[in-house]
């Protein structure tokens, strides 16, 4: 039952050495045409490169696609799941994981294009990501065939890696005949570093691994306060300025940058089944978050609030395992986006050596009624005596439950 | 139907000018018997001026209770919450709701023992603290009669109260005539302030009202690395020290409070119906928290750990609203409690200007398995071809709707 | 702080006895204008009586407003409500509780129409439709002045209720001197009964409590076989006869009588906080919330399903309490709603003496697969290996679990 | 990699053909000492038979293990499932699902009595049994070897199986030559069939099919009434005769196949990804489940019952999932079991062709309070005047939201 080899495959491909050996990979095992597509999605790195690399391992010009999707990642992914304060475990804000879905459906798409009957990543047979491409390919474009090198090729080593690579000319940079002393994920939202000097949980996650953001302790001493404008759920404005999505990301990316905001050493559980250490850096994610949850908090009812704490746990999951294209995520982002109509207004944030601190809100949607806080007499709406009812008939069960157990 | 008045009432007393208020207009409105209770629960207030009013304000010394709970509020109370990283909203330790159901339960007791017909308390009737007192006291004693002078008495003002003091010789503190600038709860796990200068949620809270913590800005400029111990999820040590519950947290908010941990300032949703916006300071709490979820990230399993924080939202509901002696909260408990079995080993802390962060965890019961994760080969327990498998059979179901959506 | 007394009431209005003291009562103790609001929901009386009535009593005709609702009943509330197959306590399939809200809905539109400063219902004050009321009046206009005559009047007895009434020249049906065996609520969805011969939990409710079925018993010794259409998770045709909601609903409920379908007894949970029992008849629902199952089976996908049954139980509870029209229900809907698109195809269902079984389904939009599933080779989705490795990675943290338990 | 053959294998081992076949397999293709393991869990058959095959198909006597697995499959899978009114998708009891665990606990226990480095069962690779056995054998033994047959050897179609058992004298009964029109399996809980006559979901599950209950319409015309006595939420009596866990449960069986209950024909998602139909006879739980519904009805708190019924869909998924030794589990049953400590008292069933109506319950741990429930005065613990102010609270943010939404 062994499937005839695939013909045209459409690869996500980086530029990088990893990929490039995959490129050639499938070239030289399958005999089959490569398509490239490389995504700008903020890691921050030059795609001219790619671009000249894919045509120096023998790639067709037309069988070369370089996007910038920057927006729409933002836009499209990395907003809604703000909406809903998505956190993983408590902490992580899940920036890897938000990315894939975008990279699976844009590799679709071309796959459509070009009329490929195959897609390919670079992931590796331990992780998650390969997990979050293969359900986003099945679940667009359900018989699709994926490939997989990491888990397929047979490769003993790095070391016999390496070899192919100068076997078929693929440059190899000085650093990377030695061993990277980690591997790192990147994207507009967030950068994250996992391996070797990070795979002992108990030691401590040295300085330069971190890429973007400064220490805390060589952030200024003087705190930056911003405002953040939102309309429906997303952010829309700094100090005023309205900016496009990722404009507005990278702007926050910036700020918490410089004051040393957004990271994180975390263990945490994949989905296919052990445990990871990684350090993320989150920024502007950790920015946006806070004032998010700031804005919420002024115009978001209280039961809508706590239905949506409780919901975001499964949404979270499900994000982070790779079904951001299930049905059951997107009936949990119906109902988030029907919370946000009018979560909108402007919060105020400090930034100051690592932390966030939401200081101020104010909203035209506000739900918070100064006059019905207050302590003395005067405000219409709330009559104290009500209160006592109100606790009786919530009391009432407990007590013919006292009642019982007394007696019993 | 209105009910004979109560003959003897153990009030909730705290020394100072409003229960001291509400004691005296129990003995002139009901003529009643007043029993005091007075808390020691770490809010860091001598007890022995509570004795000399009480005795002062005709209390008989065998009616006067003084009892130091905060190994009890420690062991009982606030470890059993932190076992399932509580936060109500996504950012409330529940510093203020914590306490109320153990002072309920003590009053309960002590109206046993001195055969007391009615408990009293001093919280306001827009707060949630009326509820969480008095659901405590149905739960525990479901015929007990509450009184709740804040909801019953004629006082039109604030003026009227003082003068009621002032006819009854309750001294008044100087600064006391005036309006106090914010209203203060304390205990050992945090404070809170709330009130008039922190009315307007979109002006910053001023500097003053903290009292637990010096400000980032003021912390010492070099960090501080401690090292916290746990048995069974609980807190035992600081730095290899075992240390009793109440000890250990009051060393934890010495730390926190010297480098500027655990400050909030949030606007939050309360049982009763409306929106308020409180300053708390939880320095010891901030950091428990993080441990806590430091050293279950390492020995606790995802299926447990996931659970949890579906969980953990209902029961930080449950705890905000007064439901400690409910028995879904038990439920809650009793699930919570089973996954800590193994909750066991070291986490270190970094303390600086503000920010806590988990930066080295160890366990004997450590479920991280470094072999498992490297990328390299040689790992026994995982071949990368389940990892086909897994996803396969994961996307089956995407699939299928993939196909069926296509062709409807 | 006595607020002055209403002008203008919208009663809800039956025209039976209860309301019709109720309406006097507006007149006599407050002064009111009172306008009269009767709905027809399919509850199985003529509503002529009802007006004949209220002129009686001086309403004047301007000022009654007689509705029929059942179509709007059906398909804004009960449709809606059984896309979720929403169960209170896991039986009670909610039938008085999804008609308040459209009753509170109307009230409040014909009292802005009208002026009308206040409204009144004729619920009890131990009840939980006192709650849905009144929830969806504040709900809908926040500032409107509710009567609940039921709590305010001062009748200490059935015996000086209905002296009033004689005093007023309301006539009594000669059954309402002495004490109805039992109450009843009744609309287009279910029939509930409660109280007197009902009250003792361990005893059987007697024959003649139940209005809307005959007894499985009495039901025919041959089965009923019929087919239910379904379009976006709504029933839309009953063996292939296209009917309205209300229709629809009729006809099933007629189906559901003659064999005895939807009987339920049942011991509950109230909002206001103790148990009651009631005789519950759904006729229609039982067999539309079977079909509805029965099609959402071989279209829906698991995810959606499963996320579904979680949401169930809140969404069902809100509904039960009163909430339909705060956020969180809406939020749910929104959810709901959006997992129904392709609930779509046909259902044979038979009823015999009680019971509902579903013995067929198919759809254009089915997600079953019978080559999928069979035993034998050749289906060529599923590749038998697959499984092993979905089994090995789900299996993989129970794996270190159990090494890690056994070292421990 | 490939890994050495295991030396002993435990066999699941029915004594059917299917099992035999592997057995001689396992002997031919690996050369392995095979264990047979025959569990009695009341499927209705003789085990004799069983051991006389094994013993003919060259396993030693002291290699054969057969058990009376009978009451603790009932009293430590079944009844803990049963007090969470655990239900699949709805409406599966999960006969099939609970009983796998219990086997792969006893084959690891024969396993490690007889020093085996492998299990081995008979389920096929399409199925949730594989995935249930296997994920209990990795969950009790992380390092057992686990073998598949099904997913393993290279029969391609039921013929070339059925020479190989020729080949290897392994007797076939005159109806397996044939095709089977369905399969089945049972244990003292219930019956499944699947396959073949029932894959069309469109097409009524013939009467043949069912093997555990006759059908309503063959039923007695006369209802039948029995009494069920609970102790901590587990049945312990029928009509007050004290009965052992697997004795009660045989009883109830009984009672349901001569009142044709229990029957249940279902489109259900599997764990691996793809939908198939089953028709599910469970005469006995389907009696038990309405009685613990009905004892919980008036023994359990609200709180307490609504947490359960939010607990329970995730319940039924770990079960039906196959993870009964999962951490998360065990904490949900934790949960659980706290709430039936008070579950106790006498529920009245009436049995009639199909039906399962709760008649009747009492407890000397009941909550229900006919006092406080009656329409009349007199009650003294509700004050009628308590629900005003009960309903302001709740409604006062839906107030507040309007006012908001007006405005807005």
């Amino acid at each position: 039952m062994t499937p005839s080899p695939p013909k045209k495959v459409v690869l996500a491909y980086s530029g990088g050495l990893d990929t490039s050996i995959i490129l050639k990979w499938l070239q030289t095992e399958y005999g089959a045409e490569v398509v490239t597509f490389t995504a700008d999605l903020g890691q921050g790195e030059e795609l001219g490169p790619a671009r000249e690399k894919a045509l120096k391992l023998g790639i067709r010009p037309e069988n070369i696609f370089i996007d910038d999707l920057r927006e729409e990642f933002v836009r499209d992914f990395v907003f809604p799941m703000f909406r809903a304060n998505t956190v993983y475990e408590g902490q992580y804000l899940l920036g890897t994981s938000i990315a894939r879905p975008l990279i699976a459906k844009r590799q679709i798409e071309i796959a459509r294009q070009v009329g490929a009957d195959a897609v390919c990543h670079g992931a590796t047979g331990k992780g998650n990501d390969q997990v979050r491409f293969e359900l986003g390919y099945y679940a667009l474009e359900p018989d699709i065939r994926v490939i997989a090198p990491w888990r397929e090729w047979d490769f003993k080593s790095r070391e016999a890696l390496l070899d192919f690579a100068e076997k078929h000319q693929i440059p190899i940079a000085k650093d990377k005949r030695g061993d990277a002393p980690f591997s790192v994920d990147a994207n507009l939202l967030h950068s994250s570093s996992e391996g070797k000097v990070l795979e002992d949980p108990a030691v401590e996650a040295p300085e330069f691994v971190h890429q973007r953001t400064i220490s805390p302790e060589d952030a200024p001493d003087a705190a930056t306060v911003i405002e953040i404008g939102f309309e429906r759920g997303d952010a829309v404005s700094i100090d005023g300025e309205r900016l496009s999505p990722a404009a507005l990301l990278t702007r926050l990316n910036q700020l918490g940058h410089d004051n040393g905001v957004g990271r994180l050493d975390l263990v945490e559980n994949r989905f296919v089944g052990m445990k990871s250490r990684g350090v993320y850096e989150t920024p502007g994610g950790a920015i946006l978050l806070a004032a998010h949850r700031g804005i919420e908090s002024i115009t978001l009812d209280r039961g809508a609030m706590h239905l949506k704490d409780e919901l975001a746990v499964k949404y979270a999951q499900l994000i982070y395992n790779g079904f951001w294209f299930a049905p059951e995520r997107e009936m949990l982002q119906a109902a988030i986006d029907k919370s946000q109509e009018r979560v909108e207004g402007v919060v105020r944030v400090k930034l100051y050596k690592g932390n966030v601190a939401v200081i101020g809100r104010e909203s035209p949607q506000s739900l918070y009624d100064q006059e019905l806080v207050t302590f003395e007499e005067g405000a219409v709406a709330y009559d104290h005596r009500d209160a006592e009812g109100f606790i009786k008939l919530n009391a009432l069960r407990l007590r013919v439950l006292a009642r019982r157990d007394r007696r019993g």
